[in-house]
């Protein structure tokens, strides 16, 4: 946030009734007590032992997609498309190599995986379709080899309000190859 | 083009030489020479009785694609996807009904498809993804429902470098089903 943009925010703040300001002051507590998830990296409350997600028994725990952002994850809660368990990596630097960080947390991810036992049925790696999100997804795609029996990406294609004309090759490509 | 881009053009064009000029002229001799394929309504030379790609026999001839714009044929045939045959509509207008021109395309399609004896083993609804795209999508599939094996459209997606975060949930959800 610039400057600029933070002096209005402030000059707005002090317009604020009293009863906003401490609804606002209590919602700003609540943020403390904001924890990640041990095993999906997703935010939780610090009192929950895992995040809302890696808790509910009716999702499946045989199915993980690796996300890059928490903002991802509820895009992918809003369409209501997904029924498994998530990852979350961090974002992605733009010289497209892991930070330590990142490196810890799929460090963790194989460990979980480890002790399941079974391979997992399938890691979808749900990185966005870049070039830094088609690099890091074969990286992780040749470090995850046996630890899932399938590892699958999104596919690409033309959005909703797309046009044929403008769209890029490969987008085409796939839009063509699923055509249903 | 508007007065100012024309303005411009024309003192572009007192800037060439005296090559360059002949050969803009006969380019533009050319273009008096195109026509309309009369099977798929591609540009033709007006001497040939079809266009380039109903006149190639390596081309398969019981899948066809039903695209919009003469631009969006190029588009496929740049991406190298298709090797059946095509079909252009024309230009879907704004309100989302069919011109008389168009209708009388789809009779000549409807013809050429009744002629065949067997049914067409795949008709692909090759139009864009918006609104307009999607309900002539469903009528056209409507009225062409016995002619072919199989009536498909383009699957959604995310598009090469675009972002998962800001998806629309039916792309995000193609994306999502047709993994791979």
């Amino acid at each position: 946030m610039g400057p600029r943009q933070a002096t209005r925010l402030a000059f707005f703040l002090t317009s604020l009734d009293k009863a906003t300001l401490r609804e606002l002051e209590s919602s700003l507590g609540a943020l403390r007590e904001l924890d990640r998830c041990d095993e999906c990296f997703f935010l939780k409350h610090e009192d929950e032992p895992r995040c809302a997600v890696c808790n509910d028994p009716h999702r499946m725990s045989d199915i993980i997609a690796i996300l890059e952002k928490e903002t991802d994850l509820l895009t992918f809660e809003t369409a209501g498309v997904f029924r498994g368990k998530y990852f979350i990596l961090g974002k992605l630097a733009e010289k497209g190599v892991l930070e330590t960080a990142q490196k810890l947390r799929l460090e963790r991810l194989k460990q979980t995986l480890g002790k399941r036992g079974a391979p997992l049925r399938e890691l979808i790696i749900a990185l966005n379709p870049t070039s830094i999100g088609d690099f890091t997804a074969d990286l992780i795609a040749k470090e995850f080899g046996g630890l899932a029996k399938k590892i699958t990406r999104l596919s690409r294609g033309i959005p909703t309000g797309g046009e044929i004309e403008f769209a890029d090759d490969a987008s085409l490509a796939s839009s063509f190859e699923h055509r249903d």
